[in-house]
């Protein structure tokens, strides 16, 4: 791709000539003359002098180098598109594969592809462009967008909506039961789970993330929420837009989450809370209080950042501090010796 | 359905008219004049008056509210009860699906359902009333008892052995290896696991979980013990009788949990430990102790319900102590001066 | 087997007459005169004289036990050797399902297996004596060495590479997306991942496992890694040779992990680190900076092992010592009365 039609692509500013010819896009380390590579940060600007990259994609703060630069103020937004530019998003599969076991009662746009050894039930829909890779399964009465990836062994089950380009990846098992029961003396008898799971637009869900249905309503993961592997989401969570949930974390029935919230790896947050907008959640936090929108905390119990880092303070300072009283009771005796004695 | 006959059916006590049919179960906030709703504890009262329900089952000791009430000692249980009334549990496939792969060694009871795409392995048996909803895997030699429900994408390993009503979601995984190795020098050498898994009735394990295959002997869940999803079950482990096991709890190698246990999500045990009944294990704790019967344990390493209070409560008091200690040498500086300067 | 046949098959100095014929490796309890048992370590002795077992396999300094011996430094070892000899891996598959969907353009070796319902896309290649077991997904341009098995319902993505002898369980993920965004204002733009995953030989993947694929450049697990259920590593990890990762650890982007480390059940570490060689981290710690070779490690966040300890310790005497400052600051305030007062 000529260096002129990526900056255009790319949305950049070209610094330097625009006809040398791109191949691919590399680190700064293994890109070649015939390579476009990229600074994300002023961190990695000393890498670049021995860097034998054609051209690079640079913040625009940063002094040019000695070859062709693509000025971005969002320098990481460049390398997306230009990632994208390089590697366009493969069908891999195209047209119903003879193998796949398709209701005659579903119904497929003609612009879907669905690969070998998918199951899609009675009821369902599969909007126009949308891929399921291979060995899917799409339940009955499932509802699929437009422009949707659904890569193998993904689980989508009965009464499943989804919305436009969400993308499932494998293992991801959608609206499976709610964990619910009730008691009946010493044991439990499970409440039906009839309630649904919706995603909304441009939804990217993880590897063998679970999500739950709702044992009455549904579970909804807000538009362009993005959830990484093995998380988990119980029965009616509702989650917002834009929100961020990294690998491992475990949300518990009913808990609302805001939009443009950060839950780090492993957080745990217990049932039936609230948590505002933008909040920040550390790693492994365990939350089990409702979090006022735009709180940063941290720890478990989860507390706010600054009172964490007390405490961390004190608890690392305890030694010394018992140290120091054993030390002052001595010097306490002595004068109680002297004036009393 | 009939008002009078739901009463019945559900084992509640009618107030009011019996005459009215109802269409289904709905929450205080969606549910219409047609439908039923549900009070579960004296918290959900006050959303009673401006629910335009048709019928309520509500606990004994709560007021009446102008409309037909199901009156129920235990509502829980009675809105477990009506949601599987209105929503009988659907067999989704009935027959064997001519696209499963069934070795002609294995026995599949006529009255069972095989759905499409799923593997049954040579020596399987399968019982009455069993579904196997689609693209299941059932190794060799695998039995499974009456009336179980296995969800699309679950895989059972070869040997392992279900009792009735067993529910299988998702993407389970029972009877993979344990994790068990010999040095030999820096190098790891694999220990064959040649065990078993055996589910008892009425198991209900969730999307996700792994439950390992015994080194020797057998991995066991005792009958009515609920695991929800993303667990994992290591090899040799045994779980007693109507125990819960919430999302991403983690148990390893040769632990035993008692029966009515409760590990609350994101719980970690280590290995050859022994946890009584009746225990609470608190989220996110690591308990690396036994414990005994009946205690509430918190914290990582989990200590006493009490005693973690009581550290949280000192940890919280940390700063106002370490002021005071400071605050106390200046005095004792001052008291020093004056006596000996 | 013969017990002499036995003996050296698994290294082991036979005491006592070498003709008695076994049946099987079983538990002191369960073990009869027909069976193997094995004593590992000296706890483990005093079960020994109750045991009825026909042979024992024994460390070289325990006393010999009235039936022959089988005499080993490293008991563990001649266990896991006997293991293999009575069980010896059963392909369960041979040759081609013809239910497999196989793309033309795949190169499967002759020796190979594919089981029923998998899929094996263009491009990709199979080794001698490989097995596929069931319902398992070969990318395109996916690369398997020799003697390689992998169970049920594994997804192995586009590109993804095996080395010899790698075992993965059921559910297993390789290669899916990682978990890298670009932001333009409020909203996530996909950076694509365009790298790939490199298991090299001897490594085990445990059940339901999730290892993303780099964003450019290579995911990759050493030789001889070990990786136990439930496991997460992100994109652009590299883990070193001989490595144990226990259940449910998540591993953060760009992460280096060293050879012969072992992080216990559920730990996390955050993105970009190095740890070093032959560190060990406790269970559910959270690693946030780099880690010096050697170094034992433990909490959250994670300290060396003393200083845990230490700090423990501290938060566990914290209420007797805010008992003392108290008591402390009554006598002083008598000291002041006396004499200032």
């Amino acid at each position: 791709v000529r260096l002129a039609e990526i900056a255009e692509r790319i949305g950049a500013r070209l610094e330097g000539a625009g006809e040398k010819e791109l191949r691919a896009v590399r680190s700064l380390e293994d890109a070649g003359p015939d390579d476009l590579s990229f600074v994300l940060d002023a961190r990695q600007a000393s890498r670049l002098e021995a860097s034998r990259a054609g051209a690079i994609i640079l913040p625009d703060r940063l002094p040019c180098v000695g070859r062709p630069a693509l000025r971005m103020g969002n320098p990481s937004l460049g390398f997306a598109r230009a990632l994208a530019l390089f590697h366009p998003s493969d069908a891999s599969v195209s047209g119903i594969h003879p193998s796949a076991v398709i209701s005659p009662d579903a119904a497929v746009n003609r612009t879907a592809s669905i690969g070998p050894l998918c199951v899609v039930g009675a009821g369902a829909q599969i909007g126009a462009g949308t891929s399921l890779l291979a060995q899917v399964h799409v339940g009955r009465d499932v509802r699929i967008g437009s422009d949707c990836r659904v890569f193998p062994h993904v689980t989508l089950r009965e009464g499943v909506r989804l919305g436009d380009r969400v993308i499932l990846h494998s293992g991801a098992v959608i609206g499976a039961d709610g964990f619910g029961y009730a008691r009946e003396g010493a044991r439990y008898v499970k409440i039906p789970q009839v309630g649904c799971v919706v995603l909304e637009d441009d939804v990217e869900i993880g590897a063998n993330v679970t999500i739950d249905r709702a044992t009455l309503g549904e579970t909804r993961i807000g538009r362009g929420t993005k959830i990484d592997n093995l998380v988990q989401i119980a029965h009616n969570v509702q989650v917002g837009e834009d929100t961020v949930i990294v690998a491992q974390v475990g949300i518990s029935g009913s808990t609302r989450i805001g939009s443009r919230v950060t839950l780090a790896g492993q957080v745990g947050v217990v049932g039936h809370l609230t948590i505002g907008d933008d909040v920040i959640i550390g790693a492994q936090s365990g939350v089990s209080k409702d979090i006022s929108a735009g709180t940063v905390v941290l720890g478990s119990p989860a507390v706010p950042h600054g009172e964490f880092k007390r405490q961390y303070a004190s608890l690392a300072g305890l030694p010394a501090l018992r140290k120091l009283v054993r030390a002052m009771e001595r010097r306490l005796e002595e004068l109680e010796r002297r004036l009393v004695g």
